[in-house]
């Protein structure tokens, strides 16, 4: 692993299931690879989702995204963290990449075909929301990563990245890297406050990283207990409460195993449980608060940490382009074609 | 019309048919409008013709699709005549088109259509043929171009880039203008020296603007005569021979009508009149050839018109595209979201 490329939704409000899912092991990774790892913050991807884009909420959700992540421990001064649409060679390679895919390749994507089954036609789904992939192959090969962290679900369309990194060296000779999936096995799918399998803004069942105090300790009274256990005296089984999912996450092992213990025996009710779990989950949360609240007064250190980021991917960027440029045989500008020279 | 943008194929040997269906009206509307007549040889768009581009070629195709329209009358002094890889604002906007086109709207186009029919599935085609026409809409609406020369076969395309102005005006605010087609009726539809109806590159029957000399003699010599005259002594209906076509491009009328009616009469055999188109050919092309010559020389004059060129274009290009990025509402570096900084 010498270089990685993760992408950021500028989606709004971020909750604990990105932060445990996704940012913590972005953190990691940054402390690991310094300014090999690459953090992009892909705004030109959210002009493909209608149901989310809003012209006038992406700019401050790309803040957001930048000043949540800086505050969950992204350091900008070590990691590259930059805005996509600020490095503007992403779309110029995807046009390439684009003349290299058939469009079969993009049909054929899970994500693609689910979208499209929702609205029930090919015909009525955005153009964007095709070619969606193909952005994301030049994301991430405009950088030359060899890694990517991912979910399952994006399996598949890394896998059309590696395939376009495999098309364009057979045709131009050796240039990309095929990247590898970087699933961090100890990154939990965390589920929702209704205990649905997964957290997720679109089913409204999230606990935002920066929610406020009050709110985040009535969602969490309200989390559902194990439906089995009807009194309090009835014993109870923690594994079938999101309660004590979250605990997990947040309070050491052994308290953990000796709440469980109690629960399991009806020696505890769940509401001390909930108890517990918020204080332990403002504990972890409190820091990156602080450090928002304190970012939020200082919003020009955000920005200017975008424009460094921007400035260090765009060297890399720029470096890339112009070897994909010479190497589908684009006229350079300034440089005389040998032929015409030869005359 | 106010402004005017034209897409040139860098396609290799540039033929008459090129010359008097295309160019000379760019040679007209270039004297009109000045530096307000944009001409744009389109190589990014030649990555998606697997059939014809050829990456030890593109380059020396691209040059010379400049050197040509200089040779024949295309001033680049005058117009802004630039290279579309140059301006890498084309593919950036082309994105944003993306995101806003239905598929439909491009699965439904005639040229689109046809290619993928010739392969036998929609599937296997090249994604960059089904995009095609977005990246057209964006090298359009760039510039705000409000008229666009075109052929028949090209009316389609330009309706879409109309639809997309419209929607693009319609969800963020009035921005672009509608182009119109410039439909000049007086450009002739050249005839094939095989007496097809069209010259054309892949049919293999044209006549170089530049090719050599003798070799034009051969192929002027070798056209098909009126099938239904057999003998000499036999009258002779010109309307039915691509050379009197051909005389009536480059002969003075006068002279034309006088030798139709001679040749109906019996009076003329075909191989003087081909002497004649021959000679009247030459004594047009005569010049541009000299021209071409001359620039063949000098390729750094041509090599500095087209950076020139991509300076002026890239000028009006970044204007467009951050009024586009600022409408679709990305964040722009330095720039605090408003909300943000009420904080």
């Amino acid at each position: 692993m010498k270089r990685v490329l993760s992408g950021i939704q500028p989606t709004g409000e971020i909750h604990i299931g990105n932060y445990l899912g996704a940012i913590k092991q972005w953190v990691e990774l940054g402390e690991r690879l310094g300014k090999e790892a690459f953090f992009c913050i892909v705004d030109y991807h959210a002009l493909t989702n209608p149901a989310a884009y809003d012209k006038d909420l992406l700019a401050q959700r790309t803040f957001e995204a930048a000043l949540v992540n800086i505050a969950a421990g992204l350091d900008p001064e070590k990691v590259t963290l930059f805005v996509q649409s600020h490095v503007p060679e992403h779309t110029e390679l995807s046009w390439v990449f684009t003349t290299l895919t058939p469009l079969g390749d993009l049909t054929r994507m899970t994500q693609f075909k689910d979208k499209a089954a929702k609205l029930g036609s090919n015909e009525l789904i955005g153009a964007g929301l095709l070619m969606y992939p193909v952005l994301q192959a030049a994301d991430i090969l405009i950088y030359k990563a060899d890694t990517v962290p991912v979910g399952e679900d994006q399996l598949q369309h890394l896998e059309l990245t590696r395939e376009i990194a495999r098309r364009f060296n057979g045709l131009f000779g050796e240039t990309f890297p095929e990247p590898q999936a970087f699933l961090n096995p100890e990154a939990p799918r965390v589920p929702g406050i209704d205990g649905r399998a997964k957290m997720s803004k679109s089913l409204g069942n999230t606990i935002g990283l920066l929610e406020d105090e009050r709110s985040i300790w009535e969602k969490i009274r309200h989390l559902p207990d194990d439906p089995q256990r009807i009194r309090l005296s009835d014993p109870g089984d923690p594994d079938r409460t999101v309660v004590f999912t979250y605990l997990s996450y947040f309070a050491p092992k052994e308290l953990v195993e000796a709440l469980k213990e109690e629960y399991r025996r009806a020696g505890v009710g769940t509401l001390v449980v909930k108890e517990i779990l918020f204080e332990q989950m403002m504990r972890a949360l409190r820091p990156i608060r602080e450090r928002a609240e304190a970012l939020r007064k200082d919003p020009g250190y955000v920005m200017d940490a975008l424009l460094e980021g921007a400035r260090r991917a765009r060297t890399v960027a720029a470096a890339t382009m112009e070897e994909v440029r010479e190497k589908v045989g684009l006229l350079r500008p300034g440089r005389v074609p040998v032929y015409a020279a030869s005359v």
